[in-house]
């Protein structure tokens, strides 16, 4: 098999940690790994398979040779550094938001769109991790009863805001237990045993770009331009591992026992449906797997042709850094990289 | 002013400590207190106005001579002893889930309904605590323009659950945060930083008795009977304060500013809707406050005549305590207690 160059923009982050991880558990098939950041964590050394690599300091120069480049170190490295990549020959899978919505730049979920890689001009957008988690358990049902309208709320753990977070939530944690101030850096606002609604900047609408993206990621990777969705985001006190309630209306009815039936057998994805026995998918139990899981699945008691279900992933692995390997696997497949 | 002789079942726990002291703050009249919970509490101690009262067990003949009784300490002891406090000559208002959708019990949010205490027969229910926030805030609304339908998911405390269950957040939450195991006693998982989908026994139908609540209280305490609503109720790792996103759909449009105006006269109500400068309401802030909080209100953009918001509310307070307190305030007022 073909070993390709592969670069790491953002290597020491969660995401880009996560990253390199998946990359050896995978057994992708790697001829040289090369890790860049910013200058303030350039010159570190970072372990990838019992080498110790050094990371260096993202340039417009870093991509000669490399197959493949991961971006994920934020909005506005991926706007500039990118294209110098795409243009040295490499195909980017960029993490940020920066070309999601781009028309010209594909979308992708590999269990739902794989083919829309096929006319990439050089960069392949990940899409957000609460969106990929919903969007892997809907499209399977849509295809059978296509789906009109999605309401969903999130409970999204920190890491989701990366390294920094994580440790806040620890830290404050402590200080709340402890009886102390919990001073928030950060967030906003403390997180420790609290709730914040509040994701990413507000629009002019009311929204979050997060809950936006929501609404119009999942359209275009679902190829679904039509479905109405609104969403509320919230940053809640756990470490690892997104959550969403979900209520979905389709064309018709669907019983939960078809939903049940179609999700088992829908890839990616795992039923955890016995609620009277506790069991129902839970971030602390998803953290560290590659499927996202799907139980509480009932009629929706709202509307004839409604469902309702609860559904948690691992928002840096499928949320993240797994999703974007599988699309380098998929194209690899294809023989497309 | 008329004093009354009050007691109060289950006066050793949570809700029951949280009346004792909202009775003192409110300068409720009060004639004399009597302080009621199970054998296994008989006995203790506690403080009431400077003054140490014994707690007694719980008798069917505890309620001689007394005018109120508030119990809170669960449907069985409800279902068993409150007819007898009824029989006595009380007005109980009653905190459990016993009497809730009985056709000749009121279910009573003072801010809505006051009037349905008239035709009481002894006993006036209290409704769920996630119930009570969202109706004190969707009411008003109702009355300006018909809701249709209602869809919510919740972040609840596990004040929810009881003081063993705060308790356990913190002990599991330090030995998380000391890479101890964190054996859950209270809850069937670990709830530090972790979500739990399940609030009370789950139904036949998928849902847990706590949505239901939400869909069959909701409905009741309104007096709109076609209401169409759908819950996911969640336990979170907060100590006090229920969270609620919720999407509602009205009858006609209605702008974001008009329900911000309906809402700033609405009884009980704050709002707090600057969201780019990080004003909303979280559960951390709104706990110890009597308002219910609502923020995050936008177009639902799923819909032409939604909207969507975020509720939180002290569940021990509004939740609870002071909305039992409150329906014995609205009946003086009329003079029928």
């Amino acid at each position: 098999m073909k070993e390709l160059h592969v670069g790491i923009v953002g290597a020491t982050g969660m995401v880009g940690q996560e990253f390199i991880k998946i990359l050896d558990q995978r057994h992708f098939p790697v001829a040289s790994i090369h890790l860049f950041a910013s200058d303030k964590s350039a010159g570190k050394s970072v372990t990838v398979r019992q080498q110790k690599l050094t990371v260096q300091e993202t340039s417009e120069d870093s991509f000669k040779g490399l197959d493949l480049v991961f971006f994920s170190a934020g909005t506005d490295v991926s706007k500039h550094f990118a294209p110098f990549a795409a243009r040295a020959g490499a195909v980017v899978v960029d993490n940020s938001a920066a070309f999601r919505m781009d028309p010209d730049t594909p979308l992708v979920v590999p269990e739902i769109n794989p083919e829309d890689c096929e006319h990439h001009h050089g960069i392949i957008a990940n899409p957000n991790c609460s969106t990929i988690q919903m969007v892997v358990v809907l499209y399977p049902l849509h295809k059978v009863n296509p789906i009109k309208r999605v309401i969903v709320d999130t409970y999204q753990s920190v890491s989701g805001t990366g390294l920094p977070a994580v440790e806040e939530l620890k830290s404050t944690s402590r200080a709340v237990l402890d009886g102390k101030p919990a001073e928030p850096h950060v967030y906003p606002h403390q997180i420790a045993f609290n709730m914040l609604p509040e994701i990413d900047v507000f629009m002019e609408n009311g929204y979050t770009k997060e809950e936006w993206k929501m609404v119009t990621e999942t359209r275009k990777i679902m190829h679904a331009p039509d479905i109405a969705i609104s969403a509320t985001c919230v940053r809640v006190p756990s470490l690892i591992g997104h959550s969403e309630a979900v209520h979905v209306e389709f064309t018709r009815p669907m019983s939960p026992g078809e939903a049940r039936r179609i999700l088992t057998e829908a890839p990616g994805v795992k039923v955890q449906d016995e609620p009277t026995a506790h069991v129902y998918p839970m971030p602390w139990t998803a953290a560290g797997q590659d499927d996202t899981f799907v139980g509480r699945i009932r009629e929706d008691a709202s509307h004839p042709n409604g469902l309702a279900m609860w559904i948690c992933a691992d928002n840096v692995r499928k949320g993240a850094a797994l999703n974007g390997l599988q699309i380098a696997e998929a194209m690899m497949e294809r023989g497309w990289l």
